[in-house]
């Protein structure tokens, strides 16, 4: 086994991501509290996600269209403006949130920056994700910055294409097995899989195999280095 | 002078777009016609898309956003969910309207696509731009598609060099003055303007020297081809 690039998942794997979002739904919770409680709230606003999803896609701005839907919903037209300028305030704050690396984030690039190839493959808001990876202060360690959609195999098929990088010799890292996992391995690609505490329900993926091929779990990202010294032996 | 790269804007360059957000704003104007007439609704809304510019960048769902802040801002907060909710209709209809393409772009990606590689570079929302150029019926015309943050001469250079593009020799094609000609010319490009009926103020330029080295300007997409032909003489 021999690895050429390796791509990291930007949230939830570099970075905090989905706690912003838990943050922002317990705020929204609260102001729907008068007409619901929490977990028809929830069920609303996933649903409501999920249906505006094609035509949304990914992303902060998406999530605060979404929450407004909901509002209205379930408030069945009563919110009032103030409500909703609160809402459009949760919006503001989530992209102004400061950036707070997961752990082991930065040493972990340090080691392998130098070693191979690293890029970020990320799915979502382009402006958001773009101005994440600043803020972050890690662009500097990623030769590639791949900003898409959606993580479906033909996205990567592409991304894989275009900078001739051999599916059998890529290495992706990240939180999701239906993003960063499935599709990878679909393609003859390797993926290792760090579970992050919280998890984005629609990211869940119920039945995998992790016998599968290619695949690889490990606890956290400051392993990798190691792992991948252990692979170099065994290539060299 | 030789050309070896032809890009073209998008948005109001191959197919209309201005029409949709002023079709948009004329049905926020009737919504907040209870509480302020066009101009101020105008004014507010222009000044609060602008204000969250840098946070929500461009786009359908940046602009919706910026309408319902618009609209609890005028109604000073008296604004009913019922409206809000109509807001958002007009969002999801914006994302879905259909992709009508400018006076003469079909026969003259047609003439060119055979001539020179041809790129579109486009700004605003990753989802929806990508979902237009399929929907335009255009893809197949474009070698490389280009989506920023926004158009800045660091945005242009970034693309000219991973694609190793010589400014030089570079021609973009667009309706902005301020995003589609004024960078590509700073960087020693050269631009075609082509004026669309209805320009964003954003976009608007209020000094520009139209003699600047170039530059040039023509009617409409129709006579690039022409253009193209007595260019390609003088350089044999």
């Amino acid at each position: 086994m021999k690895i050429d690039v390796i791509a990291f998942d930007a949230d939830d794997t570099l970075w905090e991501n989905e706690v912003l979002y838990q943050h922002a739904q317990e705020r929204l919770r609260d102001i729907l509290s008068p007409w619901a409680d929490a977990e028809i709230i929830d069920k609303v606003l996933y649903d409501t996600e999920m249906r505006n999803l094609p035509l949304y896609g990914y992303g902060i701005k998406a999530f605060s269209l979404s929450m407004i839907e909901t509002a209205v919903h379930i408030s069945e037209g009563e919110i009032s403006g103030e409500d909703v300028s609160r809402i459009l305030d949760i919006a503001q704050s989530m992209l102004q949130a400061e950036v707070e690396l997961r752990p082991y984030v930065r040493e972990t690039l340090e080691a392998l920056s130098g070693k191979y190839p690293l890029m970020v493959i990320t799915k979502g808001d382009l402006l958001d994700q773009t101005s994440k990876i600043k803020r972050s202060g890690l662009e500097d360690f990623f030769s590639i910055t791949e900003i898409i959609n959606d993580k479906t195999p033909e996205a990567y098929q592409a991304i894989l294409q275009r900078h001739g990088i051999e599916p059998e010799r890529f290495l992706m890292v990240g939180n999701s097995l239906r993003s960063d996992v499935l599709p990878v391995l679909e393609l003859g690609g390797k993926a290792v899989y760090i579970p992050a505490e919280t998890t984005w329900s629609h990211e869940v993926v119920s039945e995998f195999d992790d016998q599968s091929d290619g695949f690889f779990e490990l606890d956290h990202l400051g392993e990798l280095p190691v792992w991948l010294m252990g692979i170099e032996l065994c290539s060299a």
